[in-house]
């Protein structure tokens, strides 16, 4: 199985073309992961050649070319092509290596985000990680919400836990050096002190375990749409919810707050609030 | 394939055992993998129940029942119970799940370490992680070293790379919470600033991955001989170098330090050296 059952109407066709949009990237990107050393023996030559940015670059050609070819009234936007217009007023917000680092050093923590904005908001994402064979699915538009991890024949309907105390909450991000801007970094300060436990170099992931209900609270700065676009009806849909740092839309915003619980949620933006204005 | 092939006669029946270990204790584990959410709905439970030390536990009982059984002579350290001494001189030095916050978010990033400890030193270890399928092997023992990551059927022998500058390196370390003391502090702010990229939230996956010429050095603190002893063969059998940050023995070290080019190592060892003088 490639994909949930029991999609609901307006994302069956969606999700069957993004699994496809998947299958074609991890085709691309799987012969590339931890070959880095092997195609990198001369020591003084990393960074010279690339090999993400190559399996990046071809693996975002490969699902453009799905796109243009099946759905060519859609609009594209990607992390390492230009921006392609549409007519429908639909878009998809693909990022085929979410987690640069980690594939630089071989751990199968990257995934490849697939999201389709449906011209009010992002109603469908998906997360694939081929090598370990997880691919998350949600969707969320109105009354139409839900979220699944597939993995082979094994499907897992997602859901967020309830956590509404910061000091029970397992809080996770990239990297502290996400923080930037003196609010930024007094934001990691408090959610350091405050919350139970930090869970670092997640990427993607950390987004994926909040709707699986293993991780409580994400924040994160310095994202770009295609970061985060794919994630948010993979959050919503398992019942989470996912702002900017003031409580707005996070699509297109490079600060991103994500929370399994709403009570939590609104107890952090105030928090968040309370450190710009000191 | 579960083993690697053409291991060197000292090692061919440690390897055998040590996988059929790591086959006990991955069955173990594996069920309660992902359930901790599943497990813990009560909101504000969390840390109460602690799915974590059951598996970790089990799966120590598992591995310490066969090395009781089939190699009463040995010693055993583990995490979990207390040191059982031996009469061959030789130690077994077991960790079931090491990354913890890795296994508790849900992340595929913990390992199971097995090491053997041939009373001279850590003479041949294991880094297994039986969710993503990665079977890292390694022995060093006199001539005798190597080491391979086994996949199913498919064996790559693991060589670090080389690097023997820092502002070229890639550096790993699990959280910047490891360092503690001022000396430790000024160690990571030297790293961070002086290498060319950090990679965080790795656990044992690092020294795996240093060994396999992806990420060229690691520095850590507050380790205990049970989360690197395993390791060691690993690196060293891959061409890397691991030691204290003095360049003493790693294996009874909470500060460790591994290289895959002994020039880099070299070149840090005296940068941590100058920073405990300033």
């Amino acid at each position: 199985m490639t994909r949930p059952p029991n999609i609901p109407a307006p994302f069956d066709e969606i999700t069957a073309f993004a699994a496809r949009c998947a299958d074609a990237s991890g085709a691309v990107i799987l012969p590339h992961f931890r070959q880095v050393g092997a195609d990198d023996k001369t020591g003084d030559a990393v960074g010279q050649f690339d090999p993400v940015t190559i399996a990046d670059k071809n693996a975002e050609l490969a699902i453009r070319k799905l796109i243009e070819d099946e759905r060519p009234e859609d609009a594209i936007l990607g992390e390492e092509f230009p921006d392609k217009p549409g007519t429908s007023g639909a878009m998809w917000v693909i990022d085929p290596i979410d987690g640069t680092r980690g594939f630089l050093t071989g751990l199968p923590t990257w995934g490849t985000l697939i999201g389709y904005h449906d011209g009010t908001k992002p109603a469908f994402g998906m997360m694939d990680q081929p090598f370990v064979g997880d691919r998350f699915f949600g969707w969320s538009s109105g009354q139409a919400r839900g979220a699944a991890l597939v993995r082979g024949d094994q499907v897992t309907p997602l859901k967020t836990r309830s956590c509404s105390g910061l000091s029970d909450a397992i809080f996770a991000c990239t990297t502290h050096e996400m923080f930037q801007t003196p609010h930024e970094v007094a934001a990691f300060d408090m959610m350091l002190a405050e919350t139970k436990l930090l869970r670092m170099g997640t990427d993607c992931y950390s987004y994926a375990m909040l709707a699986h209900g293993l991780i409580d609270v994400v924040i994160e700065s310095c994202l770009k749409p295609f970061d985060i676009q794919a994630l948010i009806p993979i959050i919503e849909g398992a019942g989470g919810i996912v702002t900017d740092w003031q409580g707005g839309p996070a699509e297109n915003s490079a600060q991103v707050l994500a929370c399994g619980d709403a009570t939590l949620h609104k107890d952090i933006v105030a928090r968040l609030e309370g450190l710009a204005g000191a």
